[in-house]
């Protein structure tokens, strides 16, 4: 077995699902005529990052400095930060504009007017568009508020900007795959709705949207330059129970060690707890909330879900898993068993690392040191 | 400002605060002759071992080996590993066992049997009972159960029982600090009873209990001879709204730079997301679900929690404040804003590193490089 020599909670991945996963996100962005420029915060890895240039991908997005130093480093030469411009991290940002070609997104004239003062090296911008998530952005609809933003960034010679950007995150909270579709085409309307009258005196700009669901699911990009997802890299139960993917396409399985039998109450405490899974949880059909899937780990790779079992629920180091006698018969204490994730995102941030099926390892941002948060 | 040198998330510990909880914990167990072995999975952290050191502490509780084995690193040599063994670091245990005193928990006969033919050095065991919280440990009323893993350690000659150990873990779901206490008597009179039988062949073993909300609101000890509380080092808001502390007494708030202000519908988005905090929620008296409180940041430390203010919503890297337009005020985007946790030992795991509050630091496990988790 492969995974004999597994000690402790070790985040899998199947190298060959997640290159299948990216070679489909990046043919769907060519068929439609799309840049295609992925969002590194789920894998967070150089690894991975190299099967995207691998597909074709030149371009990146990212959620942090930290991440874009990361990849910058490893040769990425165009990036989007895909997050609210913290200015505390100006000096940062500068080392980093002068080295890339580097995108900032903003909302606010207060921060472009100390972009303005503090940024000393050229710097692309977009502006950051709430297409109805409710997040971050100006409203769609504020045209008064884009304009006056818009002067803003006119008015700031080391910024071009390159176009309007939205996160279609409602797409998380859809009922159905036809609400998500609804959804993307609604985006789509106010962006196009919205880049109009810009586009009257700043011609070049693109639309550029993000989120999984919705570039998996939409079929009509018109009026759409550039997708940004990211989970679909290793997708997981959240996007199962979506109807984004199928089980066979999630890419990351946590391997943890079985702990404890209850055959009397059907659990299976395993050591793999809320500092390895993250606390995210869902909700399955029948409406209880769970922490993943379970599977059995298999020579080249790992089961699809057992029927009736869940991570119930999750202390600090401990997963509870309660599932039924037939699977209980199968497991002793020190057998390994697998959790698909229902945040692949986080688990992996928790995990800082990943083991192949081949048994090499593959990085993960978050086991550099930590960053040095102070000045 | 102590604080105008973050850049980034950072976990603020304020050491008076952390001294104080480990103080008052100490006198209280010297007050009822408990031995005091305090968990020390919340703060992982070798500079906070070393206040306990300093309040009389000889003697710790982990619920790792790799935990175990950071701070026998740093001088700890009486460790309990309060976590089912797991089979496959055997060698680690090993390892460990060699070198201090080690205590390892266990409730099956088949990992007695393993530990029986695997375990190379002289161990002490405790036996894991479920007191009534339902996740490891033999019932504490299973008395046949109990007496064929006794038998398993009597036939275990690097074994030697050193006693009964319960975590009433339940406390975390009471309604009252009455609830608690009645939670805390009922575990002692189950854990007595259960002992007792025990005692007529292994007369020495003692009775080990854990959990910050018994143990800190619990007046009478009576048949308890040690206590392993953990999270009292730091308390958090799940402690301030069990009734267990007050909001002076949390040590750890997570700095976090205010990135875009939406005073439309009072929120604030900060730099601080699931992966800062974790995504543990809990809920109000109102029956709201919310990631944490609010406070400002002051010279000599943070604010009492700001009113109608609340961690509403957390993406990976967002954190969505919803407050009142007083609030907003104050604030603009670059400024830095407080939160207290909802679970600080989760919250620790994910920064894994504190900044003090006279501008040194302390480490955690976690910011060591990830674990060889395969042989």
């Amino acid at each position: 077995m492969p995974y004999d020599n597994i000690l402790a909670p070790t985040l899998l991945l199947d190298p060959a699902v997640c290159r299948a996963n990216i070679r489909r996100m990046a043919e769907k962005a060519r068929a439609h005529a799309l840049q295609f420029r992925p969002h590194f915060k789920t894998h967070q890895s150089l690894q991975v990052g190299r099967w995207f240039r691998e597909a074709g991908v030149d371009r990146i997005t990212v959620s942090s400095l930290r991440m874009a130093e990361y990849f910058a480093d490893d040769g990425w030469e165009d990036i989007t930060l895909a997050f609210p411009v913290n200015l505390r991290e100006l000096d940062g940002i500068n080392h980093l504009a002068r080295r890339i070609r580097l995108q900032l997104t903003v909302e606010s004239a207060y921060v472009l007017r100390r972009l303005r003062e503090g940024l000393q090296h050229p710097a692309g911008v977009f502006l950051k568009i709430d297409a109805g998530y409710g997040r971050t952005g100006l409203a769609h609809d504020d045209s008064a508020g884009i304009r006056s933003v818009l002067e803003e960034i006119d008015h700031t010679p080391q910024l071009t900007l390159r176009g309007i950007l939205a996160h279609g995150g409602d797409s998380y909270h859809a009922a159905s795959a036809e609400d998500i579709r609804r959804g993307f085409a609604r985006t789509r309307d106010r962006l196009a709705a919205c880049a109009a009258p810009i586009r009257q005196t700043h011609p070049g700009i693109i639309i550029s949207v993000g989120d999984t669901p919705g570039c998996t699911l939409a079929g009509d990009f018109t009026d759409i330059d550039e997708i940004r997802p990211g989970n679909f890299v290793f997708h997981d139960i959240m996007q199962l129970q979506l109807g984004v993917c199928e089980t066979r396409d999630i890419a990351a399985a946590l391997a943890v060690p079985v702990v404890a039998l209850h055959p009397e109450r059907n659990e299976i405490v395993v050591y793999g707890g809320g500092v390895h899974l993250s606390k995210e949880s869902c909700t399955d059909d029948a409406g209880a909330a769970h922490f993943g899937l379970v599977v059995l780990l298999t020579r080249d790779g790992w089961s699809p879900p057992l029927p009736d079992t869940r991570v119930h629920r999750l202390s600090q180091e401990h997963g509870i898993i309660r599932s039924t006698p037939e699977i209980l018969a199968l497991l002793h204490e020190g057998a390994l068993i697998g959790i698909l994730p229902v945040h692949s995102c986080l688990t992996a941030e928790c995990m800082r690392g990943y083991l192949l099926l081949d048994g090499s390892r593959a990085d993960h941002l978050a086991a550099q040191p930590p960053f040095p948060v102070t000045a």
